[in-house]
């Protein structure tokens, strides 16, 4: 995510105490069919799955080192890295053994490493698949940052490799694990504010360097929508429970800017659910910060404005003549994701997000984007 | 505008104590390439110009009628209806004398009442081409409710006929003449917050008696895109002050609701601007109430919530780091309205919304409701 988003956040330095079992029971019993129950056994106190971290760049060494801090089942135990100093100085700040320090060449020996139970793929984009089929390889469960992979084909390759060695493979939404977007879900199931008839979705912030590698087409495969489009484009689904059928799109960059000429600034998206639920979205790298998901209902809207940032979610519920903010106790994104793969692999659970979802977005952002090109409607 | 909409008005009481100009001077200088500047003519005080109200259904009798008290340049003098009973119970508590109540058999003679100035058409939608041409014909000036007619052809009709009298006419775009609505087209043309990348509009509301005139298909012209997403498309319009160039759109109606047998219930809409902005909106009657017009920027975003209803307008700006509530002192929308088309008359000026900009907007819904059933990009 870029400085810009980064320079928004306000941090409330707020340690989670409840356990993923309990971010669990908070929501809904099931989550597009899946069920939550199943997820929640108790673990030993105190058990800690080994985490490699693959790839130190900002969001690593910004988000996702701090919050082992707040995990309860998870501890980083290695890092891989291209940048030896920098591996080096985060290894002496967080407690990392420097025998357990890879580069890119050397990351398949990382097999004969027990302490290393789970690599948490956190590479640009197109080194996703790479990355996640030889730590499968390797005999790691793998957790992958978002989107999944470029294309679908990258996607379903890396579900192979996870069938054929047996490991977990699950990508990193991590609002699919935080308590204001569960919040969303279990109000859409519960109906208490009657029938969902809308999403609407908007994400998007202003991209600055333009040398960076989400601008480049053949590191990011594709423009805001990959990189945040693909945050309302999960809320969608996971918050109406369904799978679109239709998708029309429209698509913009600005002429010229230096940022945009291989990768698309905004796109708008619409989605058609079964049960007639529309989604209207739009994404961009041009705005200002934008994180909003409401939810339409015929007897008011409920919505979280922030959404997705790290930190800092908001949300508000209208039930037709009344407005009222709800207080709901945040929780560390990335502790509660990682300390969920850590639970599906003690417990040997499939997680609520395992490659299948990251594969079925990249089939929809393939769909998205051929609606925009052609102009047409686009049945999925 | 439906009951359920009534019913959550908060009536503030608030009377507007500036006149027209003032609105105007508030307002940036050119909407649409139209200037404000030429119609700021100072009138003598106390000059009223006298109007006849065709149609005395909710909104004549809800807001019209009681918006004459607030008005500096325009005083009810006659009515226009089927129902005698109700024109001279109506005629009693508005001062109206009971010689000035025509029915639609007579209409027409009112061009022998030198006490009409203005017409104002408060019908059925398939209603308002027929009674502003004859309006028109019987030499007085017509303000037409929107949508302004069912087809562009009527629109084109009205407007001819306009010419051919030499008598103004004027659609009724309320949200044009309030000050919450002006001071979004200020914020965008000034560009204190960056350049307008998107324009997000979302108007609803659950539509209730089933046997109303708006769920017929030959009286409405069409479903909530012809009565409330109209607002939407316009807000678009005004605020980007710009005419789109391509359309997409996706419609949803419940199967076997008895309200949507002939009409729409929900439709999306997507419309591309020469600069680049995007539009992306959501008009439905099945919605519990949402009026929300949100215009992005490159720093930030503005918006109104609710944008349209009679009353109650908020705003909110997001400066990038800071989220504030605007106060603005508002307007009576159909005062100021009323008042602008007596100025127009009083100064042979044209007014803001005419007749042409009500068929631009149907030509655009035409257009939409293409896009929706052939699931192409409409170009226009």
């Amino acid at each position: 995510m870029s400085n810009s988003i980064n320079g928004e956040i306000t941090r409330r330095g707020f340690l989670a105490k409840a356990g993923v079992g309990l971010v669990a029971a908070n929501a809904s019993g099931t989550l597009l069919g899946r069920s939550f129950a199943q997820l929640i056994v108790p673990e030993p106190p105190g058990k800690k799955l080994g985490w490699a971290v693959v790839g130190l760049g900002s969001l690593a060494i910004n988000q996702i080192l701090p919050a082992f801090d707040k995990c309860e089942q998870s501890r980083v135990v290695a890092f891989v890295s291209g940048h030896p100093d920098k591996a080096n100085k985060l290894a002496a700040r967080y407690g990392v053994n420097p025998k357990n320090i890879y580069n890119y060449e050397n990351y398949d020996s990382i097999r004969d490493n027990p302490e290393v139970d789970i690599i948490y793929i956190v590479l640009p984009n197109s080194m996703h698949a790479e990355y996640t089929i030889r730590g499968l390889q390797a005999g790691k469960h793998v957790l992958s940052e978002k989107p999944m992979a470029n294309t679908p084909a990258d996607c379903q390759a890396m579900i192979d490799a996870g069938r054929k060695a047996n490991r977990k493979l699950m990508v990193a939404y991590r609002c699919r694990y935080e308590p204001f977007n569960q919040e969303m879900i279990r109000m859409a199931r519960s109906q208490e504010l009657g029938q969902l008839k809308a999403f609407l979705g908007d994400t998007g912030f202003k991209i600055g360097d333009p040398t960076q590698w989400r601008l480049k087409k053949a590191m990011a495969g594709g423009g805001s929508m990959m990189d945040i489009g693909i945050y309302s484009l999960q809320a969608a689904r996971y918050i109406s429970g369904e799978e679109p059928i239709e998708i029309n799109a429209m698509s913009y960059s600005t002429p010229g800017d230096v940022r945009f000429k291989e990768v698309e600034e905004t796109i708008t998206f619409q989605l058609r659910f079964p049960s007639g639920v529309l989604a209207n979205c739009t994404s961009s790298y041009g705005y200002s910060g934008q994180a909003r998901f409401r939810a339409v209902t015929t007897d008011g809207w409920f919505e979280l404005e922030p959404s997705m940032w790290y930190t800092g979610n908001r949300m508000r519920v209208n039930r037709g003549n009344s407005l009222a903010e709800i207080t709901i106790q945040p929780k560390d994104h990335f502790a509660s994701e990682m300390d969920h793969m850590s639970q599906c692999v003690m417990n040997d659970k499939e997680p609520l997000t395992p490659g299948e979802e990251g594969l079925r977005d990249l089939k929809l952002i393939t769909a998205i984007y051929e609606a925009a090109r052609s102009g047409r409607t686009v049945k999925v």
